[in-house]
């Protein structure tokens, strides 16, 4: 039988589903010792984080050059460098990168923010699971979480966790997986 | 002391949040008698409802004319006469009409659907509660739930209720209410 990684698009959000401001600032995202206990046990069904661009660079600007103890990956074609010897750069077409990487060996694939790369594979029903951390405010305006796709794709609930500080983690499986 | 009516933004959503396709069908939402039991409930606390001209529209198709046992108020600077006659039209001026409603007696006020007509109302310091009632799909396209704002608007979270059928209602209070 053949393994087929999970690939989840996680990402955290305003109520209005911005994922940063129009200067591409996050400064209104929330942390907590709850939502870092989350992450640390998802983080541990997962060995690789594929990011775009532009969510990998807003990460530096945060001081994040890489994530520990996984495989980075930023899909880019102008980066030529990252920002950290441990991220690989992967040139374009994240369609054909992602659907060879799930057939791959190894634990779950997590993508990370940037809207754009999620439409696509969404598109090519390459992702399984989306979870998204609403936070507690209207931004107004900024970078959109979700862009116009053709056509609709049916979920599950799998998981409904409120925290502490207003912040509700939403978590889904694609009804209709690839 | 001078009485206020809460006013308070009910709408029910997608995941990428379209509150309707973009024929402005909702053949898409979910009904559920938990969904309905709390609908009864929240429907104890208002006695006005307030909608925009398309969000009348939407319900006529639907089959629903007027709610039962409240003011219906439909807002347009078109409409001559709506599909029943308890209903009553307001021309124009959202802003004010509401205003003026929150200082008059009565119990809650609920504005429906209609992301026009909400953007106006928060960008005037006139919702103080907002439920969405998100439903576990991605519809890829439709009418928006929320357009772009002049600034942000802080929220507390109220309530998260996670429905069996996979809908999530979310309630919010502002934090700097009006």
């Amino acid at each position: 039988m053949m393994h087929m990684r999970k690939v989840t698009f996680g990402v955290a959000a305003s109520l209005d589903l911005y994922i940063a401001r129009e200067n591409h600032s996050v400064d209104w995202l929330q942390w907590s010792d709850e939502i870092g206990a989350f992450v640390k046990e998802f983080w541990t069904t997962v060995d690789t984080v594929v990011m775009g661009r532009k969510t990998y660079e807003a990460g530096v600007r945060e001081g994040l050059k890489a994530y520990d103890g996984v495989r980075n990956y930023v899909i880019s074609t102008t980066m030529t460098e990252a920002a950290d010897p441990r991220v690989e750069i992967v040139r374009g077409d994240p369609v054909g990168f992602i659907r060879a990487l799930r057939q791959s060996e190894g634990r779950d694939i997590c993508i990370m923010g940037g809207g754009v790369l999620a439409r696509e594979l969404f598109e090519a029903d390459l992702i399984d699971e989306v979870g998204v951390n609403v936070h507690p405010v209207l931004l107004g305006s900024g970078i959109p979480l979700f862009h116009r796709m053709s056509r609709q794709l049916d979920l599950r609930l799998t998981e409904c966790r409120p925290f502490r500080n207003g912040c509700v983690l939403l978590r889904y499986a694609r009804l209709d997986p690839a």
